[in-house]
């Protein structure tokens, strides 16, 4: 059985936004990034709109359509046959001049929208779009405005339905799965990067036994030793092996059907080779446990980054923060809001965030752990579940 | 030895860009996206710009400088120390409130731009910049005015120095390993997204033996059996196996310090079981050769995507293709030219693009051959090098 988002959401999410299109005069919504394309359609956008349109057309009154680019036809119709296409009536432009038949071409992909808006009796008024809105549909119709409803847009995504929340808990127990082989795998001598690929195979083999005709994106992304003092990794050296007593920070990284899972851990290749490593590590978990406590509905968004660096000023390493403490995850990897650490908002219930405060010593290396977490009504629900003692992440299997 | 891209690539960058600047009046150039970013530094950046805003800035007078997030803090010394930074002098601003030592935080960073053009002895005047410009700089000086040179920037992208085209070609020798590879390995009853993790891991292996300290980034995807009918994937079905008689599209993307390669591979598994299969299959790499063969400098672009969908016609497939025939290739492993099949502009010497026309039938799948090809400038060279004759695609190892 397929674990898609089930398309009563795609349902309520078309009237909620009917609802706030008639509340504020809008003809339609005209969706045209990927994010915000998935969570209207349930449609995996397969191309980068910078180079090949597309916009999904919610209607304040009457069906959504999507306008589309050639190179889609087929993943439109498979789609179609597993029935987790939402919106189903789509015009698809040429981005190749074709004999017969004819039709619109990329540069017309904008008179193609106007006409299929005007098929549904809309011939100008009020968009809502995002940013600027398609520009081609300026020169289509004469009587346009866009308003910019991209913060709309945003908030929309970060509160998860139920259904949702569900994908993510599957898609969390995959990730914790790929950690514990992780670290019965991880030896000296193994090169990193090619290490990660291994299991992002594996984890790929665990995400086909248990969701077979599911969508998935696997990723798995390490930084040891020194290098691991950059939170994003080194920038080079491919050959880079995991060494005896290094300190190692992973990022394993699921996206089923759509939603986005991290799992970080710091782990250590044999024992630490320092003291200071062991610090550094007890410091940084104490911070992940910290901020996570604080996500429930309610309380101060900019709170989990104060309470995680609360723990890591009073364990003396308050000066080698490099980044906020976390992050909203949903469609993206990266989503809204990004500036937990300034963000004086309540948490709302049913957002989800990483939990991942950090601790980087140049000469040392990098120290994180990282759980996705969702905001409870009363208190948070930490989804990805593999151990942060320290003594279940000291790799000894060779 | 690394191969990253000469210091004195940039330096020459920096050089033209000065009689640019000049030439045109403008007080400096600001640039802010990855692509570009990469072009004037040779820094990988490690953010997405959209939540960590970058600038590197080039005075018409005077040393280029660097804003900079904290998360990269480590980040960039690490390419000090490896000598790959080309703008040395940066600042950076932080993400998360710091009670010691005081400094820019994220709200503040257009301030601390602004702060540092006048440490440069500029306070206004027009800046050359990529889309709108950067937003906080209008509040923070008073006489600013930002002129968009995306399209300027693009075309310094395009043609390539020959020392970057050294890096393409290296490049393309590991992706053509991995071809080989794939030929060898693939069988029937193997998951297809855990073969191309096992085919990425040979990869990165391989490129860690030849180049230990360079910068790799590789990525394989394939689509086999009816779902090749979607160029990028059916967007599900992560249990897809190989079967005998299967036509495969492969993707195999090589990044080598920051340039992008292409190479797919349309390869079947063990003998096509129809004979549609092979026609498609031939018709593909006739166009695919067709297309390439139009790459010298001075021809017109469109050109190239007219010659293979006059093969591809001519075979009887003309209403099965559902993309243009190219792109350029690059930083970005899709690059502008985008518009390939409707671009009048002669190609120039030193471009890079994909010549990857497509034939994709619904219930049978999907067929194309991609090669990299550097616009010579009195004949294509195609640097990826697996062969594309049928006996050399049928796999036969099991």
């Amino acid at each position: 059985m397929a674990n898609f988002v089930p398309q009563k959401v795609f349902a309520d999410r078309e009237k909620r936004i009917k609802n706030y299109l008639e509340e504020n005069d809008f003809e339609a919504l005209i969706v045209t990034t990927p994010e915000n394309f998935y969570m209207v359609t349930g449609f995996h956008l397969d191309v980068a709109p910078w180079e090949r349109p597309v916009a999904a057309v919610i209607p304040a009154d009457g069906d959504p359509f999507l306008i589309m680019n050639e190179l889609s036809t087929n993943h439109l119709k498979f789609a179609e046959e597993r029935k987790t296409l939402y919106i189903k009536d789509y015009e698809i432009y040429l981005e190749h001049p074709r004999a017969y038949p004819r039709t619109y071409t990329v540069e017309q992909w904008g008179r193609l929208l106007a006409e299929k808006l005007r098929s549904r009796g809309i011939d100008g008024g009020f968009f809502a779009v995002e940013g600027g809105g398609p520009a081609p549909l300026k020169t289509e119709m004469e009587n346009v405005a866009f308003v910019d409803v991209s913060g709309y847009l945003r908030d929309l995504r970060m509160v998860k339905y139920p259904e949702e929340l569900k994908i993510f808990r599957l898609c969390a127990e995959i990730t914790d799965f790929a950690q514990d082989r992780y670290m019965e795998l991880v030896k000296p001598g193994l090169t990193v990067q090619a290490f990660d690929f291994e299991i992002a195979k594996i984890m790929s083999e665990e995400a086909a036994r248990r969701f077979p005709e599911d969508r998935w994106e696997g990723r798995v992304r390490s930084s040891s030793g020194k290098y691991s003092a950059a939170p994003h990794g080194s920038g080079a050296y491919v050959a880079e092996q995991f060494q005896e007593g290094d300190g190692v920070v992973n990022i394993i990284i699921g996206r089923l059907n759509g939603l986005v899972v991290e799992s970080e851990r710091t782990l250590f290749v044999g024992d630490p080779r320092s003291e200071i490593q062991v610090r550094a590590y007890e410091a940084a978990t104490a911070a992940n446990e910290a901020a996570a406590a604080e996500m429930y509905a309610g309380n101060t968004v900019a709170n989990a980054d104060a309470a995680a660096q609360q723990v890591i000023e009073k364990a003396g390493f308050g000066e080698n923060i490099n980044h906020r403490t976390g992050h909203g995850i949903g469609i993206a990897g990266h989503e809204f809001p990004e500036d937990m650490a300034f963000l004086y908002r309540p948490f709302w219930e049913n957002e989800v965030y990483s939990s991942e405060p950090g601790i980087y010593l140049y000469d040392v290396g990098g120290f994180r752990q990282d759980d996705t977490v969702i905001v409870g009504k009363d208190k948070p629900e930490v989804i990805t579940k593999r151990s942060k003692k320290l003594e279940d992440q000291i790799a000894k299997n060779f």
